[in-house]
């Protein structure tokens, strides 16, 4: 192997950034070249690429988003777009490929693997909803985001004994409320899993007013419910007026946490490694704590789920 | 003077805790008790006080919104509330009032006032829309707030070369829109102040995509218009696609800017030492860079305005 | 079981908060009371302690540090305190007891375990140096701390085109050094697991300067040198003039991140639940992703050890 | 006027990015070249220096330091030296010269400005010792800083109960010490200002302990003395122990705050309009909460105080 393309696709994620640079100094360090197309496969389609190096770089393992850039490509779903990639890929003189993404990314990233060329993803969604790994990149920043501004609302919710409905990101998914809710001792969390029943939330908000514990909090995963039909719910089943807050982009921005840096320098630097075994058509993630490939097709065809105690100990910890 | 009450009021503001902090400590200083009411005007109907010592503030300099809780009153609004506050301030012996809020906390005490109690006004409200100060309590930590958010959104709308337009608070002052937009370099703030013209803000855009710098932010007053308006409007005139994010309460959340701290600490010190000097019916506020009183009545006849030169600082520096 | 006692010791970690919450909760779901001891063993010692219900846990979620207050205490190393200890505990009907602490804090445990009393331990001490856990409660944050910290010195680092050498907490584990290299993708960590070689890193900064490389970040932990050493080395050897940052305490404070605030809360609610089930003298930690107990005595007879490969990686990334 | 030479000099200050973006737009809408000299007086020697345009000044609002680097230059106190930087400006076809700077760079500003080149100052300095402005840049930043890390370890001093002595910047000035003592509650400050009793100091905390407030925070600034001389007489004087921490380079880091941001704007604007207006050899300022100029030699012949009452204010509040 002497050059592998990279690329970045499909919703941006705090932790890209590292894992570009560590793809680049792990290649480096190894004598292979990266070839980075931007755009994600928009790139790859417009052959808009460039050899990165080293000092490229530079003072981006602290930016969130991607500096390769991203996008949702419609034309890569058909034959003649992914024709067209695998021209530019040789083209390129590249045997090989990483792409770094959620889903789609992979699929997409799989339909070149099936034309012959050695793939290997990473995962990066902050949605936490793929398969093969027990983190993806952006889930650890896309949380303390979230607490933080949770963290934030709970001054105003309590200064005015009101109650807030908070609704965050997780169109599958609802890792991310489940967790910034424990994270938070928000009352309630309301996620696409667990069919919710807004009764027994009620309740318990009318048992903490009568002890005087007037403030509360509600998270809810966008593939649950709108923060608005909550609201209107708890008005309607039990008079409770609330606020409600849509948190939207912010949760995927910022300045990488740790966590997701050393996650991205870690895959980034074992898709290398993956690529140079003769190991392909797989994706590396953090399985139990250690760094494991799983082959493509085995995280498309499968759901994560996460730690069921998880969301007994919300329902401890919100009472 | 023996006994001053005091009070939160209105929408809670970061430097309100400080500020209490600062009114205890130094009426302790100088021999005097501090009967501190909880929810504002409601719990001076409600007598709901107790005397707040120095223990009390241990550890609230650092939060945000009120420990001693708001609330909007309507009861206060007639005359009955009005003689039952004064009747509640008089059995706690009270010789003055001390008020941190907004416009409507302002004139609330001044009918106070109008009854013979000595009352002197803090200003506290994120807008920066009273009169009588350059810069209220809350308004530089909301600024700090918003502006860490919107360069989280930045990364997303920077790797996804997407339009972003963020509507921040302000009903009828576009401050923290315009202040915002000029410290985060965007392309375009909307606020009440000044008609907005979207032909000449989309052509801005227009040009901006044609130099290949395809990512904006917008930042819009509540006041001025909803996100989702010029949203609909950029795409209707320009065929300009945007998401949107309603900041909502966060921007009056979180721990206090060391400058709220201060400005915090000086207004409380301010409020206590004109109480003692006999004078009142005045609101204590930072008048070009100086701790100086106002009378109330002249805060509530006049419009805050901003330096106009802001406005052409935003155009240029977001083009 | 009726009555469980619990206590915070040694250096204190960001997540004891959170853990002290869910334990209060969980307990209290099970119609268990919690006696909480101020102080640690000294408080135990002293019979200083309460009754802790839920309310006593509001807004302690998001803070840094102990509610309950912690210290080194030395009578509790001789059979006098422990006996004084006991009887306490007995006093107060406590059936069980929960110690959040680190390596000194489990060793105190066990002697009260060998006793007779049902003990189980919680991992807290931002060294991470504890067997039996991959990651203890504060260790998390500790490092987002750092990372923070590092990127604002690389912003004067940058600007002045300097050598900086930043001095970290770990007595016996470089594991704090050597992750806060790795994300801030810094030129060498220096870490008491590793003998060092001081030309080797001269060289590596010798021939960053000859590409225009000029500024530099050295992250050394407590236990392997001190950043004067390493500094005056560096000028000895390369003739390479540095800045010195020692981190200090900073490093342990501030709100706990979501990584350390969901931990708190499994590791609190297992320890309950350890306790109920009848199983004892051991220590709940995160095992491969999951929450298990280890015998206390094989936690002290061990050292934790971390992945070599993040040694290799660091080597990589730095260059 | 045509082009007008830019350069950053003595320690960097958050704000001079935000500062340096805003003269590159102001120069652009008014049809004027700004030629960026790097490495402050010592590329003016060596004529490192480019053409900056608004495209140069993408993404550098938010981040601290300043992208055209700085240095101290000994050379530039010569004549030699101060001949050579004429000679470059005059090669570049420069008009006029803007400086961000301090103290020791507004008088190398007025060397040139002898030498018959239109010069423009900026002050920026964290000590904020610079006469002329109420705020110099970085000053807001720096505060934020210093307050986050001391609220950081007052986690840990109130957790264990400790006293912890925090020295900060400011050699000549105690401006940073003392008003992030304000902002943080500490119980002294000690600054340069003012003469020190240690024995004053040392029995408030001694009468703290005896109301059971058992930990303390003591901010120092370095110009007073170091905080380990603070710590040695505590211990001396009346036996308390205490903690240290130097905070070091991290105060001058950092995105910068909205305020600095916003000052750095309207400074730089201002700057290109005195130019533009045929006014120079001054430094432009904001005076009582306006943009005001003054000329260099009285800039640099006065020292700036500051308020009398902060210092009543610090102390009242300690208590």
């Amino acid at each position: 192997m002497k050059k592998i393309a990279l690329l970045t696709s499909g919703g941006d994620a705090p932790g890209m950034n590292p894992c570009i640079r560590a793809i680049v100094h792990e290649a480096e360090e190894r004598g292979i070249e990266v070839v980075a197309f931007r755009r994600g496969f928009s790139g790859l389609l417009d052959n808009d690429c460039f050899i990165m190096k080293r000092p490229d770089t530079s003072g981006i393992i602290q930016r969130g988003g991607t500096i390769l850039l991203s996008s949702r490509c419609e034309d890569f779903k058909y034959e003649d777009g992914q024709k067209e990639g695998i021209k530019n890929l040789f083209a390129n003189e590249c045997d090989g490929l990483i792409v770094i993404g959620g889903d789609g990314s992979l699929r997409g990233a799989q339909t070149i693997s099936d034309r012959g060329v050695a793939v290997v993803g990473v995962p990066g969604s902050i949605d936490n909803d793929i398969y093969g790994t027990d983190m993806a990149l952006g889930v650890d920043t896309a949380l303390n985001n979230i607490v933080r501004v949770i963290d934030m609302i709970k001054d105003t919710a309590s200064s005015h004994e009101r109650t807030f409905i908070i609704e965050v990101m997780g169109r599958g998914s609802g890792y991310l409320a489940l967790v910034s809710a424990i994270a938070t001792g928000s009352e309630a969390a309301i996620i696409p899993e667990v069919p919710f029943d807004m009764d027994k939330i009620a309740a318990r908000l009318l048992q903490r007013f009568q002890r005087k514990a007037n403030s509360n909090i509600i998270v809810v995963a966008e593939g649950a419910a709108t923060a608005y039909q909550v609201g209107r719910q708890l008005s309607k089943i039990a008079g409770i007026s609330s606020k409600v807050t849509v948190l939207g982009h912010l949760q995927r921005g910022g300045s990488p946490s740790t966590y997701d840096r050393v996650l991205g320098a870690r895959l980034g630097s074992a898709a290398i490694c993956q690529l140079l075994s003769g190991k392909s058509n797989c994706m590396v993630g953090m399985v139990k704590g250690e760094i494991a490939a799983t082959p493509i097709d085995i995280v498309l065809k499968n759901k994560r789920v996460f730690d069921e105690r998880l969301i007994q100990l919300a329902e401890t910890l919100g009472n």
